[in-house]
């Protein structure tokens, strides 16, 4: 029997294939009866802390209806008003605030990524430090590392679209130019979930662009329990070539931290866009499309068009940008379901 | 059969008398019932986006008790913090904004003033560019040229003292002086709104504080159509005769637009007070009072004491002003429940 | 018959003792059954407004939950972004939000401290103010001179580990150093109400801490009438000695008013660090404690650690500090039911 009851969710990677099927299971079980559902009333009077360290657009509207349709109420908050203690300022400890509001809320969800951060891995950390004191679930809503949330809404648009089984389907997760300068969660998040659940993924960037080393390693081991297959290409060819899902994304180079502390977060933003505009063909156009397996389109949003994506291809049929978005509803509420519902 | 469902409502003029009624009656029947009407469930865990582009009062706390009140939960979302496109920033279109939140809300709301933008009119662009691609309803909390829930609970303030029947009753809507330099669309909608339910309306102002007009050409259509009269004066004495309702209120000039471009909003906003300050005679007084019909006083809110109104006339027994304020919450809760609530 | 129904809270000492304890009572009720109480559902639909003239932490988290869990919803209110009039800017007078928003909510909570004021006693002022105007209950959410629910929080921690008869404990308030630059309110309000429940208060501060006299004062008066002990020590020995209950915290000294009205807020709070630097040993240690009567410790949080109190202390066996946390939650449920409630 599968419990998600009281558990904290900061990486699909903590949660068995038994635990995340169970989750996608409820999430499309909810998204057909969405306002009927049995659980519909599992927060029923319950708060939801939402903490903002950065500011979002889909996270917030998501969560914050996810908990409305459950009954329940979603607090937003935004940790730079609250007076907590830093390395230069007196204030409340993480214990005594995850304590604290243990008692007020049923469950935490936390986003905090680059800027407001010193290092890669500080706000997996604060995930975990927040997951050591309190007593109630700690749900990542994107952090510099992971967003579960995101990947788990990917998979359900993939299944949507193209069955079930995901079981050989060719996953190229490509890097895309734009002015955006974009984390890591949501791509990390992909691959990793991506060769869970046995998809050929196939990650193509410019040289320079390599994510995290030990995600890289979890991937590989992710592909070989599943069955699935892992590399990673410098080759837009290559990388379009039969494909069945073309995911393609901004993101940062590992220098942005360094850049960020030495000259600060504009510098270094104006460093990246200058970088990443080299790469003129590194954009999802229709000829890409065409070398596909006629391929589906998708992004976490919100997508940077004529930069990441050609409006021809993301408004185009075979994207699928808006399932994916909506499914974010879904698996919020199933994971909000099973780990804080009430019984 | 007048079904409003699905339809958008930027002003009160795209609807049809009708429809107006229809809305109204359910107001009256919801302030009659608070809390008890049959379609007080009819937002049940359902969500709406409010959009605060610019700041508010009593256009939030109403909009958000409302959602409240008919069993749903409104969203306070601020814009400047949501990554949106613009001409200088890369970011998520309004395109893709407004088929997302479809997906999470039954509706949307969105306020947008003069100093969020660059030319008037530009805010009602950005309003229908919202209804081109949502497929929920949105519903105008104030832009530049309108404000179709004031004007709603403007009228319903006049039914509730002067009596269902408001044809060949005197209206009177006066610019008053101040420091708050207001916007143009509660008194556009106020016009536009009170010809169409017949009355006589009376615009006064001093000379350069035209109006749009093309709306005070609707207005010359709408009093043809309903058997009302429209006329502008600059004049006090001929303002004030004989008044059945008397509503002060400070506007721009045109010009604000243009200074601010060339000089920036606090240039603007003092030469606009500068302006202002000569008009010494536009307040509405006891004196002014005593040449009406025993007229009641009226204002959308938030009143500017001793320069729109003297203190004695705004606390007076003839002034409608809370309960014109309390019917934003009634309207807007009849508007939710015919154009978003569940059938 | 106790009726609560429409008073306004501003300090615990404008209630009666039977009225204090009825909302001790229901607040223990609410406690052992917070999800099922018969007044679970008294907020049902309705809006209670918060307005935050200063931030806070579990201020807003505890009252914003209280709503959700009675039913309700408090919208989170920023007075800065409200347009209201004040010496410097036109706007919407006290008198006129007052009343307009008496008819949207059922109930008001302010929170104003130092920053936001010119001198001590301003903002009970404009709490008075707001309820002379209001026709709906304004409830102090802290301001400068009192903060009543924190008051009966405390109580209520008290009774849960000390018994329900706190008559003849010892009960020690300390002054704490620290860099937050504490205000008065909480520990003015715990020396009032404590006095009332008749007990042994002992306040210990460093020389030139003194609180305002006339709250002194009816310290006296309630130890007198309650058959309970008043007295103020400059000695730390004699402050733990035997002491039943231990609470430390900082707070400014009477010249940060002045100090910040002549040279602003970050000199008047970096004048306030330097003196209470020189305090060192003002620090609740387990050295401290062992000269109590094995005294519980408590403080209303957020906890300065290891400069009001070690961590060994406030994580130590005798900690009552989350469970005091807690308690907000139940109080303000209470005392929303009983003044704002439906009938």
């Amino acid at each position: 029997m599968v419990d998600l009851h009281g558990r904290d969710l900061l990486c699909t990677q903590d949660w068995s294939i038994e635990e995340l099927e169970k989750t996608l299971d409820l999430a499309f079980e909810m998204k057909a009866n969405r306002y009927d559902h049995p659980l519909n009333n599992c927060l029923d009077r319950r708060t939801f802390f939402m903490f903002f360290y950065n500011p979002s657009v889909r996270t917030r509207q998501s969560f914050e209806a996810a908990a409305t349709e459950l009954g329940g109420h979603a607090q937003f908050l935004e940790p730079k008003s609250m007076r907590l203690k830093s390395a230069k300022t007196a204030g409340e400890t993480i214990e005594d605030a995850a304590h604290v509001m243990s008692r007020y809320a049923v469950g935490i969800g936390i986003r905090i990524l680059e800027t407001a951060l010193e290092h890669y891995g500080q706000g997996h950390e604060l995930l975990q430090e927040y997951a050591q004191y309190a007593s109630v679930p700690i749900i990542s809503m994107a952090h510099d590392k992971y967003h579960p949330c995101q990947g788990l809404a990917d998979v359900m648009g993939y299944r949507m679209h193209g069955g079930k089984n995901l079981k050989g389907k060719k996953f190229l997760q490509v890097w895309g130019k734009g002015a955006l300068v974009r984390s890591w969660c949501s791509v990390q998040e992909s691959i990793l979930i991506n060769t869970r659940f046995g998809m050929d993924v196939t990650l193509a960037h410019p040289p320079g662009y390599d994510l995290d080393p030990e995600v890289i390693k979890m991937c590989e081991e992710n592909a070989a329990a599943s069955g699935g297959n892992f590399e990673i290409v410098h080759d837009l060819e290559e990388g379009y070539d039969g494909a069945d899902f073309v995911y393609s994304r901004n993101w940062m180079t590992s220098g942005f931290y360094g850049e960020m502390q030495k000259n600060g977060v504009d510098a270094a933003k104006k460093k990246e866009i200058e970088l990443a505009a080299k790469y003129d063909d590194w954009i999802t156009t229709k000829d890409w499309m065409s070398k596909t397996n006629d391929a589906f389109f998708t992004h976490c949003g919100p997508v940077d068009r004529n930069a990441e994506v050609t409006d021809e291809v993301c408004s185009g049929s075979k994207s699928i940008v808006y399932d994916v978005a909506e499914n974010r509803l879904h698996v919020q509420k199933a994971i909000m379901a099973l780990t804080m519902g009430k019984k």
